[in-house]
């Protein structure tokens, strides 16, 4: 808990000292929230809450909220839809601060019932002091206090918080940022949210010293304005990526069954994107890339890539690609294709930008030792980006595992003295193989603090991107992050 | 070898009786090109060319190509640019039809002298009849007569031809293909293009009836109106994919060093594709997404998708994603959301399009034998996509593999009883666990014809692609490509 935001009326969403679970299931240890809870070592009491069991996996259970004798901070809300009113009731009378509704059923289901439902919880709620996470959402994962909404989420914290809409798409980032070693403070799957909103929770991160970057699922709220308030404050703090979902007509269609937000027009979100400075994201991969960037790369200088691979055609496609992504692939300097030649003996590989390695893995190995430093101090470039095809370089049907292993140490043995900011697009093609050896080289290098890509075009436009939000800061003051 | 093209001139660069290697390495059994021939099983005659070895991989070696008692039909340049004149000149006394000058050091080093060297071996190669591929390339890949340049080729034959400007590419999109079940009739990477070049190998392919579907790398042709011409040939009777690599000012300038192609002006480009109804591609996995829709969907009716897989959120995005490509995502009709409900019988997942399947890989599985078939008979919609998240709905800590496989058999299952196209994208996140069962997923589903994507974004706009190709054809008459 961090010293600012301790006093913030919203810290008792991830830090509860007690949680209810009203309608845990008989045996749920492991597919039910208590079971998640125990397993990932929350810190709190639990309460059970079932009329008809009297133990669950361990702990007494209650025939109603009313009737533990503690205080309960928490409540989460695991019964049918139309039991939730009165649970509401039950968690105020009890004195819940938070009330977390898991359950779905409601205006998403389009019915006028359902919407009816929904708004009468909205107004216990209100009128009651209680602060409504959701309904049909995930609800909290919080490593600092062992929250969590599935049992596989890693317990190791990070500087990441994520404010979704969409519990399946915290899964999908959690899963893609463990990949690539990337954890997070504070995950937020918030869905209908009938009162606490987008907003709340921005508001509450813009001050978290446990949250440097932010992520955000969007789509819609019923409070832009306040939205982009809240966006605002937080980018003068630390950056925000925003995945807008619903935003095309069939995607807003979509969200009509999901979350039923008012998804607004495209105008409007340009506009929301245009005044906030905040970074647009199309899809989860892009969030998980935009993150690694902030947070692996020293803000470039310029827009100038010098590459390097083996591969005449790869180099010629990854500079197409880049200049597509507004960044440009220049020539070297003299001076460095002096340099560069004098180390590179093969006939017929350039050494011009791009530049190649020289034959296999070994090849590899011997230009990032030896040539990488060259190309730093090339004056013509201001990134570099690197990339490696195991499959190309290596072949199929040996062990690749200590020559690829011997690349992926000699590009971190070379990366802490790099000036300029580099970045690798591992490829692999799929064969089994070349996969494992490239999840085990992504595993080392992003340890490492590198940002590793899967191919040239999710590099690009998220370094793109990246440097748009860099050079949005006119006055400098935004931090290096680079604390990965 | 076909029919039709028995009697081409070009027959004998994929069908030579006899390869003779000038510059044969004392001991390539592993590396060079005796050893790739050998291992791969060349079914004609080996001559390794080396005045100072006997024997070379246990094949008699002889001082000089002249030397050589037999008939030679194919000769291998592997020797210093600068020895490239004289041994041209001995391949013609020889009587060689076709000559792979796979060194390099020609115009690509960007020096006067080279480019001289490369004008001269072109004359020459003219003035003898010789019919010269490279320099500067990898040359001929063909199953059939077990050709290859790589000892990792696949010996199975395909119907699909590569016409590539690059190596390094012609390996990435065989890697590429060959983890999606896809295999190749010819590949040909010609490097600098003297003498042979796209066209030389389109009017080939045109007619060449072991080739289906084609893709191109190419970076630049002196030959444009003549490559227009044999692309509009080819178009008359199989679809052609081209990748234009050098299409920006970054790309144009690694071309340069590369093959040192005139690259054209990106209107020149605009035109060709504009006038011979190529299908552009950007990446070379978009090449791959592109093949495999070519050979593995039925021409949908529409560009109207129905959705499927579990997670509102995914839903949405995935939604935005297909309209961003020109596709849309409507509604289903009641009557199929009427029969929807019947079957899905949790709360709060959605029975619209796109649509949910129950919790886990049982869930999906369920879907699949009973969900699918009432999606294939909805009105409003044209293209089935399948979205499977292994690590969302099966979480990272169990054993996957029986749900998995449960899963994929499923759909394969479904799949033949389909009257609409079916695609599946998979997502992994990139957890060993996780991946592994998606690349089996991947090998059982693509074995059984049904193409798989990696992400929304490439299978939604491989499938746009592949409609506007069906959709240029008016008269009707394009084959219906589903034999892979």
């Amino acid at each position: 808990m961090s010293a600012v935001s301790i006093h913030h009326p919203l810290e008792g969403l991830f830090h509860p000292r007690s949680i209810a679970i009203i309608g845990a299931s008989k045996s749920d240890r492991d597919t039910g929230w208590v079971g998640r809870l125990l397993s990932s070592g929350y810190k709190g009491k639990i309460y059970p809450v079932n009329p008809n069991a009297k133990e669950i996996d361990g702990l007494k259970a209650y025939p109603n909220i009313r009737d533990i004798p503690g205080v309960v901070e928490y409540a989460i809300l695991n019964i049918p839809a139309h039991l939730t009113p009165q649970a509401i009731l039950d968690c105020a009378a009890k004195g819940v601060k938070f009330v977390h509704c898991f359950t779905a059923g409601f205006s998403e289901t389009g019915t006028k019932k359902a919407s009816r439902l929904e708004a009468r919880i909205a107004q216990i709620a209100r009128d009651r002091g209680i602060r409504l996470l959701g309904p049909n959402c995930m609800g909290i994962y919080c490593p600092a206090s062992r929250m969590t909404f599935n049992a596989d989420f890693p317990q190791k914290r990070g500087p990441v918080a994520f404010v979704s809409q969409s519990g399946t798409e915290a899964m999908r980032l959690l899963f893609l940022a463990h990949d690539i070693n990337i954890y997070f403070s504070k995950v937020i799957s918030y869905g209908n949210a009938i009162d606490l909103d987008a907003p709340d929770f921005l508001e509450y991160l813009a001050d978290d010293e446990d949250t440097k970057i932010i992520a955000c699922y969007i789509e819609g709220s019923r409070q832009v304005a306040r939205l982009t308030s809240a966006v605002k404050k937080c980018l003068q703090k630390k950056p925000v990526v925003v995945l807008k979902g619903g935003s095309t007509r069939s995607g807003a269609g979509a969200v009509a069954f999901h979350t039923a937000s008012p998804t607004g027009s495209k105008a409007s979100w340009d506009n929301f994107f245009k005044k906030t400075g905040a970074i647009s994201a199309n899809t989860m991969d892009e969030v998980a890339d935009i993150i690694q960037t902030l947070s692996r790369i020293k803000p470039p200088k310029g827009r100038r890539v010098a590459l390097v691979g083996r591969g005449g055609g790869i180099g010629v496609i990854a500079a197409d690609i880049c200049e597509r992504a507004s960044l440009e692939v220049p020539s070297f300097s003299n001076n460095t294709r002096k340099r560069l030649s004098q180390i590179i003996s093969e006939v017929g590989i350039s050494t011009q930008n791009p530049v190649e390695t020289m034959t296999g893995m070994s090849g590899a190995v011997d230009f990032y030792l030896r040539g990488l430093s060259i190309v730093d101090e090339d004056t013509e470039t201001d990134i570099i980006l690197v990339q490696i095809a195991i499959d190309i370089y290596g072949g199929r049907n040996t062990d690749l595992t200590p020559e690829v292993r011997d690349a992926a140490y000699a590009l971190c043995a070379t990366a802490d003295s790099l000036k300029k900011p580099l970045a690798v697009v591992l490829f692999t093609g799929g064969h089994p193989k070349a996969t494992k050896e490239a999840l085990i080289t992504r595993r080392i290098l992003t340890k490492a603090g590198i940002p590793v890509y899967s191919g040239v075009e999710s590099a690009s436009q998220a370094i793109s991107k990246v440097i748009d939000y860099y050079g949005n800061d006119s006055g400098k003051t935004k931090t290096r992050f680079n604390y990965l």
